[in-house]
């Protein structure tokens, strides 16, 4: 039998979920919404991605809240511990019977009675590994999203920095991009963030400064954790190699009045 | 004396803080963060824009947590009812007095001693009223932003629409914009989000059409409210007026592994 979800205040809550897309926001535990510390609190099962060997980016920022609970948890363990490049043919043929068989796993518990979350690191809809997931088990389970502080709200309030003001637009780039296409999307934007840099922060860097931007970047890691720093960019060392939980951030300079 | 703010289990909490712009979420109260409920509990002063006569769109968000409370309540009333196109003259020459004083008055509740939260809908740097007297108080006052989940993650969540895989690029455009300048930030781009419909909305939806993204917009009023709406962008009547809640989301198509 499930453990029921306890019933919101508002009714939006369905008893009959199964499989929860858990947003758990930038890394603070004070920044969960109400409705992810319920959902952390009582399914039965919590999955999480990691590497091998490693703990899943995810399951850290479940820590302050969820201790050492072998039998709820489920990790799913990737098969590869360095990246591969997204456009390598290795890639798809690695990832895709290892998104397979998780999604068969978890569907196994599913029907086994449990109730599933499978916890995303910020706002699960918004590049998040989980949604490979979450496309092969959505018809099959009755399945709810809980949607989350994203680390580029994380980490434009940390560094003190609104993003857009008035008519601003903003880009978003996954740093995986070509140097080129950085440069090609950066340029004339009103505010930019760039995402998943680890690697790709050198050429990200020199897709800022042709795009004229490096003078108002700032680097962001770790927001809202522990160990956060944040850099204007061009004080940043070039030597410096970006964790997982980094990105950039260029704030708006619109309409104030 | 000013309350405490309960100390938080991460110790980020400082008690000096007096000034708190406090993002609400995108209206559910189970999607507020448990900051958020916090400082709203126990913050002497509870402030919020609005126009005459109506309640305000933040206040409203607050509604399910906090009922009449006179002596807890700051109503920042908009010197106008309708809206003055910000391009206009009168725009700054109106708005500019407001904010001056309405910072003025907060400030005086501030220095006697109470600690002020301005509410906000969504996350408060992302497009926020309030930062126009944050930016006025900011130097003056220990504050504290609090980061929400915005009305776009909560539009793609309720969607059931993932915005952005692998190495979507994501545009977020106001409606305000020219039907110029939003057909060519819109050309070319992954994904999408247009904020600020309103009175705007057939006009973005001939730039969405120019655009090449119409068939794959979605419209979504209201996003985790009672009344909340989500209609494919196609199938809106073209003479539905758009709340102020209300925006359009265009998901991404990346790599799916
Ligand atoms: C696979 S994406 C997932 C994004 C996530 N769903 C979100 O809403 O932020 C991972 C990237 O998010 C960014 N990120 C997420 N949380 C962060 C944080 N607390 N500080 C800095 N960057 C963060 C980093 O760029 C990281 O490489
Ligand atoms: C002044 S902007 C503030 C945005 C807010 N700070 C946020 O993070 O979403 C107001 C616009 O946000 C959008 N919005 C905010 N919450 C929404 C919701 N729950 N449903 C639909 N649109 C929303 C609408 O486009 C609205 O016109």
């Amino acid at each position: 039998m499930p453990s029921p979800i306890p019933s919101s205040e508002t009714g939006m809550t369905q008893t009959a979920i199964r499989f929860f897309g858990l947003g758990l926001g930038p890394g603070n535990p004070d920044y969960m919404t109400v409705r992810a510390r319920k959902v952390l609190e009582t399914a039965d099962r919590l999955a999480h991605f990691c590497k091998r060997g490693k703990r899943g980016n995810a399951r850290t920022i479940a820590d302050a809240i969820v201790g050492a609970e072998p039998e709820r948890e489920i990790a799913l363990v990737y098969p590869v511990t360095t990246e591969i490049p997204a456009d390598h043919p290795d890639y798809a043929a690695t990832l895709r019977p290892f998104y397979e068989s998780a999604a068969a796993q978890l569907l196994a518990e599913i029907e086994a009675g449990r109730m599933v979350a499978l916890l995303c690191e910020g706002d699960p809809f918004f590049y998040g590994s989980f949604m490979h997931l979450w496309w092969r088990l959505k018809d099959k389970v009755p399945t709810e999203i809980v949607p989350a502080v994203s680390g580029m709200s994380a980490a434009w309030t940390r560094a003190g920095a609104p993003i857009t003001w008035g008519d601003d637009v903003l880009t978003v780039v996954p740093g995986t991009l070509s140097e080129a296409e950085l440069t090609r999307r950066l340029s004339g934007t009103d505010a930019a963030v760039v995402m998943k840099l680890g690697r790709n922060l050198p050429k990200v860097r020199r897709a800022l400064a042709c795009a004229g931007l490096l003078e108002r970047a700032i680097y962001v890691e770790r927001a809202t954790m522990a160990e956060e720093q944040i850099i204007p960019l061009p004080d940043l060392p070039e030597t410096t190699e970006a964790p997982y939980f980094s990105l950039i951030i260029v704030p708006g300079q619109g309409r104030r009045v």
